[in-house]
């Protein structure tokens, strides 16, 4: 039994960033061939990075993608690495765009993973299961591959496949056991979703089943706009053994010695076996076998092992996601820093807290911007939260424009409580102007769910990195980030007094979130269960919620839609989120309740 | 050879409002039973409206359209319109939303089309062809149908077919000439598109030779966000006459008698014939096939003539359409008027111009803001467009509100000039807040483009009338509108100072949008190249453009993407614009000019 000493990239690429992109492939090859890879393994889409989107569409995108895999291969063997086979994800095309006046029926571009060998691009793979549901539309960009490839390198039959492929039934991991392969690898664009950890392992494992073979997942990590990625590589056996698992939100050179079988000793179903190339049919797919010369039957030196990392808790995962998305978003935009209202309230003391893990105090500007009906603690807790965190403190008090505008409009109710948190967002936006950096916004998900904003005044912003985050989930954040700290001997970020006092957005005397809204701890589970769980107005009042207020939540969600259409981005944690996942009609007469 | 008196019914359903819609149907159905219809034909998803989007998710607006067409059903019998055969476009499910864990194959959610007679539905069909390009997101909400539905009634033979069904060839078109059919009804939800109404009738040309058949083609009018629906309902002869076709943008009856083939003067092509029902297969489709009964082959009465009115040029088209999308998103978003900013410029004097003839003058809302950088002409030409509109006028000065900025924050440079814009917002929202009219936005789809406006200022608002208009265009609308009225002896709405004028934010001294952009007239061919076009950097540059411009162009609308995406909705006149239909990352480091 041959051993192969796989090397699972798990990198972070940059949507459209196709050199830089290269230049990671070529620089993590380097460490996989100093460990001693015999394969080397990058995600999805990796030299075009995920999701592309529209891209897709320019013919000069798609064009610049081939151009670069040809020069990446080049690339390598320049290196001195050209005898390291490598599996990489790249956008391809065999025909014009499909949506475009000359497509031809069958054929367009692909969603494709290549392997890379001595100069050459020796053999191609295409997506067949295409994810066309939640935040995916791949049936807008792709064409179904209709091949299976199977790689033969070192004495083993390997099999490529690209992520959706994972999830379901049938298909290449079918048509994998039915040609009889060895090793499946699976190269991924995954992005994170709240406990999707928990289901990505078994899902893995019934696909191993279902191939007979070992899997190699390999998924990248980083922020691409609301998306995060977590990682989370493994190599799976055959028998559901987890071999080795990589940690989450990190970049990581997973490195493992896999035994593997050889050619002989995998027994194809009748009538596929190993036959020629391109003429067998398994599972409705056509195999293309490719064989690689000069690949050793072993590693040499000490054996590999990568070892197991356990996925960590709910918090702390979310956590990681959140400064992960908002760090990359910072980052691979350029800019130079971020600045955002400090309310004294729980929002913004997360966001911040989150603003300062992923970029350090010193590129975070925190504005408190008090006002006439600001309680003397939403001062007071601001300050405290700058201290603890070291980020740029700074006080504008919004007064005297507020007084300025109340001088030449007339306005009462609600139009004075919105004026105050507009001159806000407009003193955040000319700090943004006049010093380049980002201005984060802060509405949690609960909020934004029901409408509990102003639109212009606290959802100005260029990124929001709680926005998929319900309220009750920030508390249980910042009691763990706080927590955390406390555990290392270091301060606790998040004031005590911003968990502990009672929701207030201080735009009226007194005012309290509970004037308007149920409690969170009702409220919550009423959107949990309509957002997330896709429960009716009657599956909701069948799981005990009280129909009144089931009623009036349902009806502020349902016409809530035209502000969140106008709001900013914010990483995702659940593919129920509101956004590009969720496409409600914003004139919509329909409500729950008749 | 029968007669079949046809009623097409044009009319504007809105989403979400089953019960409204039903009564649409009702009505209409009670005046095409008054002129004599033999066959009544309603738009694609008429109970629902269209598009519903994610709404198809929720499975108790699924059982509300189900129960909503039963009910339609009964409720024209109860009216005594029982007798007379009603097709209508509804919302349907066989199975699990596709999405849900216990989805079946081949079964979810469709677009469907019924026939409801005598008190039942007596017929149904599912949508063949599901589009999902453009605005269309069809592969993610229906699973498409594998039957043609065919209705014997007065002694024809009926094939149904829903929009997408038409625009793309073989499906049931096709299969409708294997089974032999008089007449092919299509129902349509089909959104207005710049010179669509010149595809439109050479499709449903080729459509008519390919089924040999008379086609009744009807298309919902009015405005769904976004989109916007024109009509251009016609009946088109198998030999392609246009034997009548309706007015765009207005609800009309059309009510037009067809002498069809009987089903023995149909030849049905070999094996498929006039067999039982559900038993044939013809282009792989399934044929079920219904009999109604009580049908008089004949109509009573002096013969009906639809006529023909051919569609409208260009401008006065986009015009229509324009007021139509505004109207629409208004009314049934019940707004009780409009406000926006007037700057004595082109855009803001076009955008009051459509609202004026959408809603009238009493309900539209023009604030004069001006501030020390404001020309002298800025305020006249302002007040002129009030004067030749009737619209609300109103000044609301903004320098005491900039002053007070700035004498509390360090600013200058561009963060003053967006200052300025911003102040502007804040007064509109607070007028929104205070008396209930949409802000309307009035930047075009140049400036949206490149990115020249200022965020969360002059991009605030709820619904912007011309962000699908380039700016050339807005010249020209402008003129044709001033003409129309001269040609009609009425007043022209737009100043000529504000048609005349060189382009100007003013929000510095002396500034000009020429200091910053191209001239409009060698921006927009690029533009239009690029966004519509699909011309790569290189294909614009061997059409003649100036590489250095078209470099620094591309670059603009690239990095723009982030603050098209918190901007206004507004009604689409091309499916190239932005929004829905484009969809590009924000977070992108490919460039066309690498």
């Amino acid at each position: 039994m041959p051993t192969l000493r796989l090397a699972l990239c798990q990198v972070n690429p940059t949507v459209g960033d196709l050199t830089g992109n290269a230049g990671l492939v070529r620089a993590w090859t380097r460490r996989a061939a100093d460990s001693g890879a015999q394969l080397v393994l990058f995600p999805e889409m990796m030299l075009t990075g995920y999701p592309v989107e529209d891209l897709v569409f320019r013919r000069s995108f798609v064009a610049a993608s081939q151009a670069a895999l040809g020069r990446l291969a080049a690339d390598l063997a320049a290196d001195g690495l050209g005898e390291l086979p490598v599996v990489v994800g790249y956008l391809d095309a065999d025909g014009p765009p499909q949506i475009s006046a000359d497509a031809e029926p069958g054929r367009g571009t692909r969603n494709a993973a290549a392997v890379l060998h001595r100069g050459e691009v020796v053999a191609t793979y295409f997506k067949h299961h295409l994810p066309n549901y939640g935040v995916f539309d791949e049936d807008r960009y792709f064409v179904p591959g209709d091949m299976l490839t199977v790689v033969r390198l070192g004495g083993v039959d390997v099999a490529l496949t690209i992520c959706e492929d994972l999830w379901q039934a049938g298909g290449p991991f079918a048509a994998a056991r039915r040609a009889g392969v060895g090793l499946v690898v699976n190269i991924n664009g995954s992005p994170y979703e709240l406990n999707k950890d928990d289901l990505r392992l078994p899902v893995v494992r019934r696909r191993a089943a279902e191939a007979g073979a070992t899997i190699a997942y390999v998924n990248m990590i980083g922020g691409q706009d609301e998306l995060v990625f977590e990682g989370d590589s493994m190599i799976v056996a055959a028998d559901g053994t987890v071999l080795t698992r990589a940690p989450q939100f990190v970049t990581h050179l997973l490195v493992h010695d896999v035994d593997l079988p050889t050619v002989d000793e995998v027994t194809p179903d009748p009538g596929t076996g190993a036959g020629g190339d391109g003429e067998q049919i398994a599972e409705g797919l056509r195999v293309v076998r490719r064989t690689l010369d000069g690949i050793p039957p072993s590693p040499t030196g000490p054996a590999a092992v990568g070892g197991v990392i356990e996925p960590v808790a709910d918090e702390a995962e979310v956590w990681q996601a959140l400064v992960l998305g908002l760090r990359d978003y910072v980052e691979k935009n350029r800019f130079p820093s971020v600045v955002l209202g400090l309310s004294g309230g729980i929002d913004s003391a997360v966001a911040a807290a989150i603003a300062v893990d992923a970029l350090g105090g010193d590129r975070v500007i925190g504005v408190s911007m008090p006002s006439q009906h600001s309680s003397e603690h939403s001062r007071s807790d601001a300050a405290d939260l700058a201290k603890r965190t070291g980020l740029d403190y700074r006080v504008e008090p919004i007064q005297p424009m507020v007084d300025t505008f109340l001088a030449n409009l007339s306005l009462s109710g609600v139009a004075v409580e919105n004026l105050q948190a507009r001159v806000r967002g407009v003193i955040l936006m000319a700090l943004s102007n006049q010093e380049g950096p980002l201005v984060l916004t802060t509405g949690n998900k609960s909020e934004l769910a029901v409408g509990y904003s102003t639109l212009y005044g606290d959802s100005v912003g260029g990124f929001n990195p709680i926005k998929d985050v319900w309220k009750t989930l920030v508390w249980r954040l910042a009691k763990w980030r706080n927590t955390e700290a406390s555990r290392l001997g270091l301060t606790p970020p998040i004031p005590e007094n911003s968990i502990g006092k009672p929701p207030s957005a201080e735009l009226s005397p007194g005012q309290l979130d509970s004037d308007s809204l149920p409690d969170y701890d009702v409220l919550d589970p009423i959107l949990i269960g309509y957002i997330d769980g896709d429960l009716g107005r009657d599956g909701l009042i069948t799981s005990g919620h009280d129909p009144a207020v089931v009623d009036k939540v349902l009806r502020l969600v349902d016409t809530a839609e035209y502000k969140r259409r106008q709001s900013a981005p914010g990483t995702k944690i659940s593919m129920k989120a509101f956004g590009r996942d969720r496409r409600l009609p914003i004139t919509n007469r329909w409500r729950e309740d008749g």
